[in-house]
Order: structure tokens, then sequence, then C-alpha cells
């Protein structure tokens, strides 16, 4: 059994690692902390956990963390993870952190969308845990910068296809859904009830966080600069996100091509389902658990290939991703404590 | 391994059963049945188990599911079972029947709500399957009548009271509240998007044929007659339900006796969660899960007892006490299959 | 035209009162004021209202609001009123009171589930402003408390048969469910998404408020003291309120006594849509109206009434009624302003 | 008062529009026609509009439509209109048809996606009902082909940018998302509850009849070919269609230059609002309301346009439009009965 410690517990990412964790064959929740509900069961602040979870939350001090876990999962606001993560891993224990501190190569992109950065030495040794691409790098890896949700299912459907030249590097457009998960549990207008429901925008267009996040992994992926256009929007649900993504195929490309493409890159990557002809991903059909459901049309008369991904932002987008990095670093099962399927509805 | 079959698979309390034997550690899906899509892949129609899932759905004959399957699930409208049961039962299998064909005793109360009864010899050894009260008779029975999900979530509250003779027989009302997917996957102007969505109101109100089931079961349990109002309503949501229920206490019995009486009943069920005194039931806590959360409030003011209880209609009040009956019946671990918690949202 | 003021208008019920105002013929907004938008363009904090009100929210002060205006909506928190009150009434100015702190007679009362109050020499002249009972009242009035929501949606449908001494005062149970909106635009976890989509439950169980103010009204129209049980639920949609009752009718009283009670008392009272037997009411067809549908069913297995009352809590709960009251006050049409219906979906 | 004919009252189109027409100052509702429900009061299909309409659905026949109305309004399926069309006109009626059958000048092109078109010889002179676009060619139309809800939310923010030569006609990308009510009444798995709660799809990608509507009209606007790639997708909300645009900008063009462009064409268009830069369109503001909200923003890094506009699909994307068609074909004020603004919330 790996000892592993969540910190922020309490937050949806937090609760969600504390769900999934929970029902892991190979885990052992041994702390759990949240500075908000310090000294609080965690079952009462989320008693859906009741009967499953009878801790208490703590508060965070690296020395408890150290002593008490294996492998700590960080899931905290941006900021926080560079300060604890240098001593964690001078102690030897291995991290997967969930924020963008450690997804950067370069200090300097991560500065210009966030804060200066305060552990720069480590970022080269971080390894980006988008399981399905870097899993040899994450296998060997000792800290992990879990990517974005929006990351996880922009990159997926377009990584194989850009790696293989398939597709003009100028021309992408990623035009993202996502459920009011993904804005946390944090109090905000954006994320009050009567405000979302019934409705639907974009929001921080073309000015997403995720974006220089995203173009950086595609432009090492394509070993050529790659920027794509990014707009976020905001959908009426708890769970789920869609990805609709735009790009000028290369002369020759086909639809079979595509299909080639995709099977290669993919056909032993347990959480990666290729949607069949007639059918495209739904949010549905991935909520709650760990897949990325992609399909693609392709627009002949334009010229277009339409890219779509589907994933449960807080699983494949966040704490199910987690697991999985934890897993490959330990190097359990992939699948280890992942194998939900959704539900019917 | 078990091999079970599911007939009427492609219902929503069929693909819930699927769904949830697919996890299950000591049965195996033998056997799928569908009228609408046999010949069609499972996952094809309910593709959130693509990858999980590769059977195709087959025509329903008594022949082929007992010659596949040692314990059969009946996911059927009322009316198939009785014609089907009686042969699977000849022939040695057992059967859980999720319709109202096999949960009463008396043919003639089955006949006031639904139509003639063609089994009615069967009725006796039937069980009604609610597996907190029934659990010594379930584990030695050939054929369970699964409970109704109204009857489920305002017997398990109301039983041990009325039992231990703390309440007023004639004082009892069930005000109750259900997610959509309790109407099933067919189609009708009632789980029309744009007629549920947004609106809430009461349907068959004192008209239900589950009050009479209730009223059955309570008046046996508590050795009288009982008649209950019961009022059901629709809630703009997929899964879930929560009852209220307003009973006049008998004198002498405070919120103590009320505590201490559920406590001895359900301190050893693993799916009952008593919630604490400072904590009602929610639906969003017992979603996706096998789970019946109890509490209750005296209003002392007015002398009246408020008990309410969640369940999630699909699992505790169809499929997962279905596979709960499955796991008595054959003597398995009561839990098995059964251990999911709810998402934190 | 009369020169209204609407003070807090940035609240839901402010800002839906500005709505309704805004289409009103008779009504001029003179004055909106917000502590916290002052300042800034009301159509910036809801865009919905672009292109209809160009008015700049202002900080409150008595003196600008008597100089500006002839009638004045308070939708403030209780507690503030009390303060404002009194010396805009003395200058002459009439004043609908969204808030609790006019809707009692006995101060005692008040200050049992609020705080103490500071203008208790008032609460003799208010009146507590349920249009279709107190109309004469209203008519007459300087100062009106206008209703709860769960209030409005209690007293309408059980007044009339109280008064006609058609149900038993002692067997009165009051089960109500409210869309999210009731619990008005400040941030709080109960109306963070998240927690309420795909979520049912009770809260505050016969502890509301409201339920004092109720039984206050019950026992001044019944003449003599009533007490009830109420329950309140949140209900995952935005806006609407569906109260179901149950009540024990007095021996003699079947379905035509009920339906001749209504008839009277409520014939000539345009808001008040009684519903043919074979329809209840649904908060869909409320939507957004000042309808208040009230439909019933006689259980006579269990000789209880069930009354079902819908009303949209933000307009006949709230503004609709209030701008009702003005239209009283000032001798206009009742319902001007106010004659949308609900959209068909 | 013009006398108005609903042919088709009882879908969701229908019943819009008699919403509409019953608040309207000008018109009097004189026929509503249903085949589904002929004979039935429309408040027993609609409960929403008791005590506002208590007219009968009856059988359309042309001749008891021609003899009591003057306009009458086609919502139906597409198909029956051609075949009404030509004997409503040819007895000197005005019509708005709010099916696809009169939006083509190309009985081809209409041809290719619906079926053979059997009116013809009336393509010339009907007129396409984008109310901001052909609004002199209204006002002199007997005949009227209402816009599709998709291409009003397309053609709306390009149109004047396609017109000026602001955009490079081969670029453009429309990514829509629409409420489920866009899908009408009809009983469809589509439109299933839980099928579309909580879940997020595309569908008919590069594949939706409603492309080719909108390159032909862009085609004609721009004098000279364009093809966009169209792509839908359903939102979990009754009402309201957002849709998001990318399209390269021609060398030249700045933020100043698309701003200019919209108030150019749009600042006399009472149904047009142009966002102010720090906000977007969001379904919420227009909801229920006949306005088209436009936004846009300048990803200069990628040289991109993104324009973003919201409508009500059954309004602005249907009835309303419809509404707005026949006030400028009958000398109206344009806004008459289409004066509402969304609810706060």
């Amino acid at each position: 059994m790996i000892r592993v410690a969540v910190v922020g517990a309490t937050g949806y990412a937090g609760a969600e690692l504390v769900r999934i964790l929970a029902g892991h064959p190979d885990a052992e929740l041994a702390v759990l902390t949240s500075r908000q509900y310090a000294g609080v069961r965690f079952d009462r602040v989320y008693p859906a956990m009741a009967g499953k979870i009878d801790s208490v939350c703590r508060e965070y001090s690296t020395n408890m963390v150290c002593e008490e876990a294996d492998l700590v999962f960080l899931a905290l606001p941006h900021k926080l993870p560079m300060a604890y993560v240098p001593e964690i891993l001078q102690r030897g224990k291995k991290i997967v952190d969930l924020s963008a501190d450690f997804r950067f190569k370069e200090a300097r992109l991560y500065e210009s969308v966030y804060q200066p950065h305060t552990a720069e030495h480590l970022l080269e040794s971080a390894v980006y845990g988008l399981c399905e691409i870097y899993t040899d790098q994450i296998k060997a890896a000792a800290l992990i910068g879990n990517p974005g949700c929006y990351p996880t299912s922009v990159l997926l459907p377009l990584i194989p296809l850009l790696k293989a030249g398939l597709l003009n590097p100028g021309s992408i457009i990623a035009d993202s859904k996502s459920g009011v998960s993904g804005a946390g549990r944090s109090l905000s207008l954006t994320s009050h009830y009567c405000e979302v429901n019934e409705s639907f925008k974009a929001y921080k267009v073309a000015a997403h966080r995720h974006n220089p996040e995203m173009n950086a992994i595609l432009s090492r992926e394509a070993k050529m600069p790659v920027s794509i256009t990014f707009v976020p929007h905001l959908v009426p649900m708890s769970r789920g996100m869609l990805t609709t993504i735009y790009a000028t195929p290369e002369s020759g490309v086909d639809r079979q091509t595509v299909v080639d493409c995709y099977r290669q890159a993919y056909h032993l990557k347990p959480f990666i389902r290729l949607c069949p002809e007639d059918r495209l991903p739904n949010t549905l059909h991935v909520r709650g658990t760990n897949f990325c459901d992609i399909g693609f049309k392709y627009d002949e008369h334009n010229r277009r290939l339409i890219l779509i991904a589907a994933i449960d932002n807080l699983v494949k987008g966040a704490a199910g991703q987690a697991v999985q990095n934890m897993n490959l670093m330990q190097g359990l099962d992939e699948t280890a404590g992942l194998s939900d399927v959704a539900f019917p509805v």
C-alpha cells in the first residue's frame, strides 16, 4: 500500500481525489489537509463520504505530510505548491501537483500568466503529466505537473495528428465548453446557481491562462512554434468538458489517415476511446470516469478537420489523471482505482 | 462466478443493472436481452459502456436465459414477468423481478392497481426484496419482488418506528420528490426536456400505484391496517429521490426514542446511514449509490415527527437493491459490487 | 406617472422590481439605489436590461429618495427597513417593504425570529400586503409589509378554507419547494451551482422564519390559534415555488364544498387561477408571472385534503406582489404592469 | 387590429407566437390551428396561457384561415407550407412561414437538403425575413421565409463585416450552441430529459441543413461564394443560442474597424445590442426576448476575430423574428409586442 497525502482535500479536485483514492486497491489515504476545515471530519464537509472516510482534515505541515505519506497530491491554488514542493522532494517523496506551478519548462512563460516562480530550478526535471503522451517520463519522475482540464481535452486529440504532420499548425482553433465544477468550490458570482442555470456564455476569450500551457506542449510535440486560438465557454452542468477543434489538414490527408494516426497513437491506451464514425463524444458518456472520448469529422467541402474530445473535467481533467500519474510513477496497473464507467444517465 | 441475465437491459433500470454488475466481483454478465435493440451491441445503445461491455443484446427466450444464466434479473414493464417467471423458476433458476408483479401477497390488491394476475400461485413464496427488513427471507428465496423506488424511500424510515409502536398509524403522510429517470427511457411528454426543466409539480396525487404497495407492507409490519397519504412530485434532475414523511408520535416519544429505535434497527445495515442531528439527507449525497440516508426532526410545538429519506431511485430504488438481493440470495457479501460513494458534486 | 424608488435594486427581488416597473404603464423608475454598485449603471450589473434602463445606481439617502419619488420599494435585508421607514413615512411617502420588518402586528413575534424591533409604533398601521386577502386595507395603507414567498404560497390556498371553517386547524402541514433564486444574490455555498444542481434537500425543517409569519396570519383569519408544520425544500431550478398542503377537512366537507369556497373567494381575483380537476399547478405555468395557481385533491380514503399552490417566488412571492400592492395603493388597475404570462417552455 | 392566424399553434414555435401575439397591441389572434389538438382549448395544451387565451385549436383549412385572418403565420414542419402557401397568397393574404420552404432563392439548393419543391415559382418573390438586413424588402413582401435559428445567430454578426470586406471569406467557422427547445415538442430520445441533462455534445457536424441556408445568404451579401464550416451543439437548457464565430480579418482591420462597422450597420436597429468591450453576450441576457446581443474579441496574436452572438432560439430565432416581420410588413412599429426584456435571473 502506498501511503498518500491529499493536500487541499476539501476543494472539488481534492475531494474527487479522496473519492477515487478511497476506492484504490493500492493506496491508503494517510493524510488529508484543509486550511478551511482543519479539525473537521472530512465526511462532515462531504457527507457523500459518510461511512467510507472517517479521517479528520488537518492543517498542512511539510513535516507531518512527509512523515506519514510516500506520495503527495497537491490540490492547491497555484503559488502555494512552489513553496512546498522543494522540501517535500528533498525528503524523498513523490509529488503530483494539480496546480499550474510545474507545468511549464520555462519560468518566463509561467510568469507571463501567473506570478514570479520561486522554484525555477525544479522545472527542468518536473514532468508534464499528460499520461498518454509522456508515459515513460512519468514513470521515472519524482514531480509531476498535472495538466489543466482544458489542455487535456485539447492536447489529446491534437498531439498525434500534429506529430504526424497531418495538420497545418497555424490553422488551429479550440472551442471548449466546460461544466461549472471547473471553477471550483470558492464562492463567486460566476458559479452562483441562478447566474449559471439556463445560461451559456464564453469567457476569457483568447485570454485564458491555459492557452500558453497548450501552446508550449503543442510546440514541443510539433517541434515548431504552434499557437492556437482558444475560447472557453461555461455550460450549465456540474461536470464535463467538450472541446471542438478546427484545423486545416495538410494536403493528402483524408479521413482514413486520421483514423490510422489515432489508432496507432492510442490503441494501447486504456483511457482513450476512439469513437466510431457514426457516434461523437458526449460528456454524459465520460461523466465520473477517466476516459477521454475522441471523435472527428472531415468537412471536405471546406477542407477542415473537426476534432471533438470529451472528458470529465474533475477526473481526466484533474483528479483521475493525477491518480493515473501516481499509478505510472509507482509501477502499478495504469487503470488501478480508475475503472468506473459513466452512469447510463 | 454467478452467471446472470439482465432481461430488459436497455431500459434505465436494466442499464443501471448492467453498469453495477459489470463491476461486481462475483457476477458474470452472461446474457443481456432487449426487444428494441436485439442484435445491437449494448455499448452502441449506451456508449458510456464502451470498452467495458462488448455484449450484443439478444431477443428474450426463456430457454436461452435458463441455459446461460443461474440468476435472472427481470427489468421489464409489469405483466411480462408474470408470464416468464413460472418457467424460469421451474428450471431451478433464481429471479429478481424489478416489476410490481411479485411485490404483493394478495393478487386482489395487485389487480386493483395493475391487471389480472396470471401467476397467483407464486405470490405466497415470492419475497418482497426490501433488504434491510426481509434479510432472512431473501436469503432463502428463489423469487424476489424488488420494491418500487417510492416504497423503498417511504418504508425504510417508517418501518422501525411503526413496528416499535412509536407512531400513530393513522397520521402518516409521505411527500415524495423524484428525479426524472424514474419515468424510464420510454418517450413521453412528461419526460421531454423542456417540459421538465425549470418545472416542479405533483402528479398522481393520492393515486399512485405504489401507494397500495406501501400500505400492504406497512400493515404487515405494524400488524394492523395502515393507510398513508402519498403524493409524488417530479424534480428537474436525472437521479435522486427524497421523501419527507409527517407522522404524529405516540405519547412519550421524544427525539432520543427515535434515535434509539433507528440505531437498533439499522446499526448493522451497511446501506442505511443515519444522519447526525445537524445534517439532513440530500439526494446529492447518495447519487449513484445504494445508500438510504435517513434523518429526522421533531416539531415539538406541533407534535409531529418529520422523517426524511434520500435514495438514488435507480440504485437503492431499483438496480442497486436488486443486486443487494442477489448478494443475499447467493450468500455473498451484501455490499459486493455496491461500494460506490457519491461524487463530491 | 408615479415616481418610484427601488431601494436595494441589485438584489434579485430588487432587480425583478426594476424589470417589472420598467414595463409599468403608470410608474416611472425615478431612483435606483444599491450599496454595492453605487455609481454603476444598472445595466452593467444586469446586462439583460441594456437598452431598457440607463439609470445609474445610487447610494441610499432618505432625503434623495423622498425628494425624487412618491412611492418607495424597499428591497433590503430585514433590519434596515426599520431604520428608514419612519422618516420616509413622515415625509408623506408610501412604502412597500419587501423585508419581514413590517409583516407582524406583534413586535414580540417578530423579535422571536429576527431582532429587536426599532419601529414598533408603526406595526399597528402597517398592512400585510397579501393582496387577495387584504385588498381594502391595502388600498388605504401608507406602509405595506410585503409577504414572504413561502407565506404567499401557503396562505392563499389555506385562508378561504380556514375562514369558512372547512379545515381542522390543528391538522395543517405545508411541504414547500422553492427554486434557488429565493436565497438571493448573496454568495453562499447553498447557492453554489454544483451544490444545488442535481440535488434535492429539505432545510430549516420546522424552523423557518416564515413559519411564525404564516401562523400569525392564519390565526388572525381563522379567529383562533393556528399553528402549522412547515418544511421548505430546495429545488434545482432558478425560479418557482410549489407548496403541497395536507389538512383534514371538517366533517361534511367534500370536493364540491372546496371548489365552491375557492370560487367564491377568488373568482374576481385576476391573479388566482383555480385549476380544473384534471390539472394540477406546475411552477412552469406561472414562471415570470404574478399568478398563483391553486389546485387540490381529496384523498377520501384517508380523509385528507391536499392543496397545491404554485407561484413564481420572485414575482407573486416578492416583486410582482409588491407592484400589485402599489397598484392597489394608488388606485390603479390591479394588473397594471403585471400582465405577463409564462413562456410555453 | 390585424387578424392573424397561427397555423401549427401547439408546437413550441407556434405556442411562442401565441404568447407574443397575445400581448401584441395591434394583432388579434383570430385562428389557432393544431392537427394534434384540434378541438382542444389552447390553454389545456399550454396551461401557462390560462386566463389569457380561451381559443380552441382548430383543424387547418385554407378556406377558414383565409376568411378569418389577414396574415398567416405558418409554424409547421417544412413541406406542408409549400402546399398551403400558393392558395393563401392567391387569396390576398400575407404569410410569414417559419419553415425552410421559402428561405431559398434556388429550388435546387433547397432540394439538396430537404425534398422536391412544389412551389418553386414563389421563391423569387419570397423574402428572407432577416429583419435587420432585408428591412425594405420585407416591408414590401407578401411572403416571408423566416430564418432558421442558427442562421439568425450566424448571419447577424457576419453580414456587416463580410459586406464591408473585413473578413477573409474562406476562413469562417461557426461553432453554435443551442438550448433544447430548438428540437421542438416532438418526442425524441435526443430531447428526453435524462439524455440531455448533464450532457453536452455536438451533432450533425458540418452536415446541418441550416448550413446551406447560411452559405446562400452570406454569398449573396458578400457578392462572392462563401462557404462556412458550421458545427451545432446541444446545451442542457431550455432556451438560448450562442454562436462563436472564428474568422481571419483582412489586413489592416483592427478592433476599431469592427466596432465602427457594427455601429454603422446596427445603431438604428432596436433588437441588436452591441456589447461593450468588457462584456460578452450571454444567453441569459436575451432569454425570452427578441434581442441579438453581439460582441467580439480580436485575438491579435493569432490574427483571428472571434465574434459572439446570443439570441433566444424561440424568439429572435423563430417566433419573435416572425412577429418583427409582421410588424415591418404591416407598417407597424418594429418593436410592437416585442418589448420584453430578460429576467434578471
